[in-house]
């Protein structure tokens, strides 16, 4: 019977979420351009590096911001991502950047940046932003949410590794562009890494966090976990 | 009908859960033993410092860890933080400590630290631990869980910023130690974080984020999220 | 009849200029929103920060951006900026953005930023962008410029403390956003700094260095030198 | 005749003593898992990777920190280091542990940690412990030490590059584990460093510098230094 | 007829200027002696590490500084520098060295490092030096320099990232020397990077950023530009 | 009896040593002018700035470096330091400065700098310098000297936080400039800090840690230690 609940309860599905803030290393040269992952036979903290003899003006440049991301997820919204995996030149230089799309109801669900702050500001829609606090030292105080309605030029930070989300809550597309201070900010969805996860987290684990049923857990655990 | 299911669902009441990790700046001093925030007029990134002519031993000092912590929370675990709050000389240092304490099926909720990695060593019990790693490149391939059945002498990583969690899966109670390389590393329990946060983010976002249904998350949101 | 000259070779005045890149020192907790230099008493390395009991999320806000900036100046070209001193919030996160309007053949001349790195998006118009990376080890070869023509949707990085410049080459208005990884990246307009400091710099020093005529640098310290 | 009262002042060997406290550079990525060194074809600050895809949980884990460690040498001590070296997925993280046990009389000799402050929770035991500050700005000040009894439970902090030491002055063994915030802090032995150097240092600077005859510290540097 | 001008306008040539300051990355061992580019398979930030086995104390060492620098250039002075290219054992160490020579009249000109500090003492001359602060708030008031004149015994510190020099206003010969928290500070000549880069920047940009006719520009751009 | 070997041991007195090496946090403004302590009502990691209106050329000099240290130890050198005490603008950038004169057969005694490497170039006399590494890996290795005899113009860097000294073994007076990559890098003389703290050691433990009998120990913690 559970199952029917379930499934009642299932109504859209998540993608990955994006974006975040962080204070990588210094560079110790002027640039240390990226070398692909598949074509390095070494692997270091970071990424290793081109020669500089042969680095060009193009290592530096990405292209193709200025069209919206492909939305084929529930959620509803699309993150392109400018970290250093497409864009070698950001390889030591600690900055990234992203382009947020959103559809009405469109959705980058709660996630968090394990290395990095994140700086947005809105382009198109209205989007509800926010970001929760650690947890309070005063156990009877709540974890605080910062949040705000958003309108094209408003601009808003999410502290490093904080959670935090945007929702458009207006009637057209969003679009929002966010810089993190890391080459490489990584992300955390919530949802998907806590139900998603590859192998599965025991159930009572989950069951006893959220405080639901166990049959709700493995329920949540056997749906399709996708990016966003 | 929701709110039976909601009750049917609750099981256990999640506490705030507790350690991580994470690279401060350096020392420009020996010390800089923290003066409390109330006696504090004045806020700065880390903490002011106490006048060095009246710094003792008793400031590098802390006691009491040698007994199990308190549990009280329906989670089973109960996590004694040593942080730079509670020892001010760990202030401009990059390191602290805590004592966790398991009842069998004691939980340390999944939760990360903002900005701090954790060592843990299992002085008593049997427990299950695990992190998961940021959103993977392949859509297609999910979130990886590193987990393991940890024994008293066993030491496990946990990298700064991504989730991680302990549960005790032995019969008799558990003890571990765990250190964060910062002097204040930040938690967020998860759970708490998102179905407690004060005020409530949108139960919208929520639904959508978990692929339920809103009212389970008003129901969630309802429910008391306290710390362990 | 220097004067002449001088006044024949000055056709657009030039303003200050803009963006940068940098690696600041690490979060030692949640937040630490600034307060407004006027109000503090103290001064220190970054900011002070505001009781955090009396922030609120219009501390994390800043708007406007979405309007062009005033483009007053000779140069064409105006940088608005959100650096620590406009949005108190991005003390200690290590981020900052600013927003850039060009008319037709506008610069953001050249100039560096002692503190970042930055990376920049063009929303609108046609900008031939570039760096140029320091002395090289061997005498003989130049100082190498990385230049590059860019369209909407272009991203361009430019490394921490490396000379770069934007020119709008095309007909229309250009707009670009850029971010940039110091709270305060500090911008020197290198025109400016040289022959418009206070005191000026002996005139000696710039002839040699430009390899012109003293009255040359008489002249163009005469200059009024504006801020873009 | 010098010989005679050498020997007749050594009473003890002394080991290799061990832990300290330091600021690592931040990771870029979730993991680095260190490759062993003899298996490296390069090496770089820090350690070079494993392939991400062939990373397992058994790398962030290592285990047998419930067993004494084998304490042989004359100090009486035994330090067991979870280091980098033992325990690759420490590579970036900025944080290691070790285990120290002592018999009655046992001492982990006065030492310093080159990259890493240390806290430290006693287990067993009653352990005199302290650390000493740099040179006074004052010259008739002297070097202040910052020394205490600790118990079971009791924790202490070692800032980062100052000399430390524990000494166990109960009649029990003792045991104690500690946490410093680099994954290769490095340990100096002082005596050991300065008579047990290979090659020696120049008699006359020791004589000098430790106000002692040139002999003695011939007879010293004859003796055996080893590591706890 | 413009070439007559700025034929007229040369009266120095203008060669590379040097030193600066900044903050590297922290060490992870006790030292990482850089293996030569040209030895190296793999490129790292900073530079990858000679086998620690066949590491010996001539790696650490550098000699030379005792004789004057060959001062060649037309403005009359040499930079020797002692960094991580030239003195390997300084790769991850966070600091480097130069010697600076002037005949009278000779100049250090307009230059800043990208990624360092620098302190300097003067050991024979006068020197007029001097640096300039970043662009003001108050778009009214003037980039500040703070100069003054120097001699034997004087020391001087340069903030990293701004612009600097060193001018022999004396009547004999000068010597400096300097140092620089980082292993590869970087230098950038203005007036050759601006002027002298490869290729060239286009000549509007230079006209409009420094006032000046674009004959000048491209007359300025003709001209040879070496390093001191 | 012993303490008539304690005194025949007893030849020379040792002073107050100086230099070493570091990584501070990094600037996040051009400059950050020390206040002096005595005017500090509130202190921090490194010091608060003077307000920055107030700033004048005066606070980034420093002079007297031309003449020799006034050498009245029983060590023969002394150590004339330029840290952030004396030289406010050091504040926040990372960098300071000494002169050290030694005497025929002056020793600058082993010492370390817990914050900071140290490079050196020699300007008169013979030195016997060198640095000792950790502690090996493998017990049965010793710890390594890395030592070399300098002459004028010789350069040479001794890595943050290790045992390092110069020994004038010329027949003239010697000269010596370092600098140090930290604002406040620490000193800790070693034979100082262990035999002369405040209050003393517990003589067991040094006897214990030197191999030697607890009367030479007591004998040792009476003499006098001052500073060089």
């Amino acid at each position: 019977m559970l199952a029917t609940f379930c499934t009642l309860f299932i109504t859209i599905v998540v993608l990955v979420s994006s974006l975040g803030n962080a204070s990588d290393p210094d560079p110790l040269q002027d640039f240390c351009v990226a070398v692909d992952d598949y074509k390095a036979a070494v692997f270091v903290n970071g990424k290793i590096c081109k020669d500089p003899k042969l680095v060009t003006a193009n290592d530096f440049f990405f292209s193709g911001l200025n069209k919206p991301g492909n939305i084929t997820s529930p959620v509803g919204a699309k993150v392109t991502k400018v970290f250093v995996d497409k864009m070698p030149a950001l390889n030591s230089l600690g900055i990234s950047l992203v382009r947020i799309d959103y559809i009405p109801k469109g959705l980058n669900p709660p996630h968090m940046h394990p290395r990095a702050s994140e700086i947005l500001v809105v382009m198109e829609g209205t989007l509800y932003v926010g970001f929760i606090t650690s947890n309070p030292e005063n156990p009877n105080q709540m974890n605080k949410l910062f949040a705000k309605i958003l309108h094209p030029g408003d601009v808003y930070v999410f502290p490093r590794g904080l959670i935090h989300f945007q929702y458009n809550v207006g009637k057209t597309n969003g679009v929002a562009f966010a810089s993190l201070n890391s080459q490489n900010p990584g992300v955390v969805t919530l949802a998907n890494a806590l139900f998603g996860s590859n192998p599965s987290i025991y159930s009572d684990v989950l069951a006893k966090a959220f405080q639901v049923d166990k049959k709700l857990v493995d329920c949540l655990q056997s749906l399709p976990w996708r990016q966003n």
